[in-house]
């Protein structure tokens, strides 16, 4: 594993700039569900995936959640050293979606290279563009799409990520990945089921039409 | 009208670099509802508030609105030259809220310098980030707070704006700040009315009891 090989910008960086990242970044390997960021509270790093999934979002006084973005290979998360971002005033949990291996780059190393160079800078800059822009097209999902097609989109989005129709997830998380109650979900995955556009069992939506869920969410 | 009074980090600039902006900024002076930005093609440049009010909104298909933030003095508008931020994939409209003046940096002597120096990559990316951080605030009001909490939240706040309880402002205006049809803005300030929390009469929002609205919103 080479974080060289990983690191987006790494050949417009000085000698220097790429010992101080490389010989600072620490490499991880977790398990499905871990735990990786809570809170702005805890800054230990920016992450850079080098395989696996994660997962970005954010939870209520109440406990409900909704996924704001999530990561692959080669993405970087700025938002887990968000110490290093002047002016985030929010807060994200990040956890990894599959098994995953990933980087972590202190805080301080990073805005240290940061504050000196340009390139770094810009970079940060680019990579906050991106997560700003998925964060508004949820925006404009959840004021102007309904319900079902968001449901068709984050179904066939699944039997992309997953590399198979019959997904093992339960109604509850993807109400969390919707920002959605388990029951609203179960509603309408009834009636999809009812339109043999998926079929349901214990812990398993698999999609029998995908035809059907494109023409949904107008793919 | 003194850019160098007006532009955040000028004091963080070198002579050739504020000598850039300070030749190539166009001041102007505008009419409360003129139209200053339109979607990602129009990218003339950045926009600094020197006086007045600017607003930033996106709009549906269908020409539904929703305020995603406002803009007051000394602030910066980066989206208006989102040619500018790599990475931004989103259209935002930009009008004066109320009559303004600003000044326009030209994108391209502002990303000429952002290219070079990290003084300005980084003062972008605070900008980016505290717009970032205002679309998160307002994705998780829309998420999880009831209507009735958003428009006791609106109606304050434009009392301090506007620094009168009597506002001028119609039900459709208010729908198009706050993403909502106007009849339900309507129904709610009946709902308020009934509770003598406003007076509603033609164009006029007044609000009445405002303790009662802060209130309703938890402050």
């Amino acid at each position: 594993m080479e974080f060289a090989e990983y690191f987006p910008i790494w050949d417009k960086l000085a000698p220097g700039e790429q010992k101080k990242l490389s010989d600072s970044a620490l490499y991880r390997r977790v398990k499905k569900g871990t735990l990786l960021h809570g809170g702005s509270e805890d800054c230990q790093g920016l992450l850079l995936v080098s395989s696996g999934q994660l997962r970005a979002y954010i939870v209520s006084e109440e406990g409900r959640e909704i996924t704001i973005y999530r990561l692959f290979e080669r993405d970087l998360c700025l938002l887990s050293a968000s110490c290093v971002m002047q002016n985030i005033q929010f807060e994200v949990t990040v956890e990894a979606e599959k098994d995953s291996e990933l980087f972590v780059v202190p805080s301080g190393v990073y805005k240290a290279l940061q504050d000196e160079s340009a390139v770094v800078a810009n970079y940060t800059g680019q990579v906050m563009a991106s997560r700003f822009s998925e964060v508004m097209w949820l925006l404009e999902q959840i004021m102007w799409k309904s319900f079902d097609k968001r449901l068709a989109e984050f179904l066939l989005n699944e039997t992309l990520l997953e590399e198979t129709e019959r997904l093992k997830i339960t109604h509850e998380a993807i109400g969390n990945h919707l920002g959605t109650a388990r029951e609203v979900v179960t509603r309408m995955l009834r009636y999809f089921q009812s339109e043999n556009i998926v079929k349901l069992s214990r812990g398993i939506v698999e999609v029998m039409d995908a035809a059907r869920l494109r023409e949904l969410c107008g793919k």
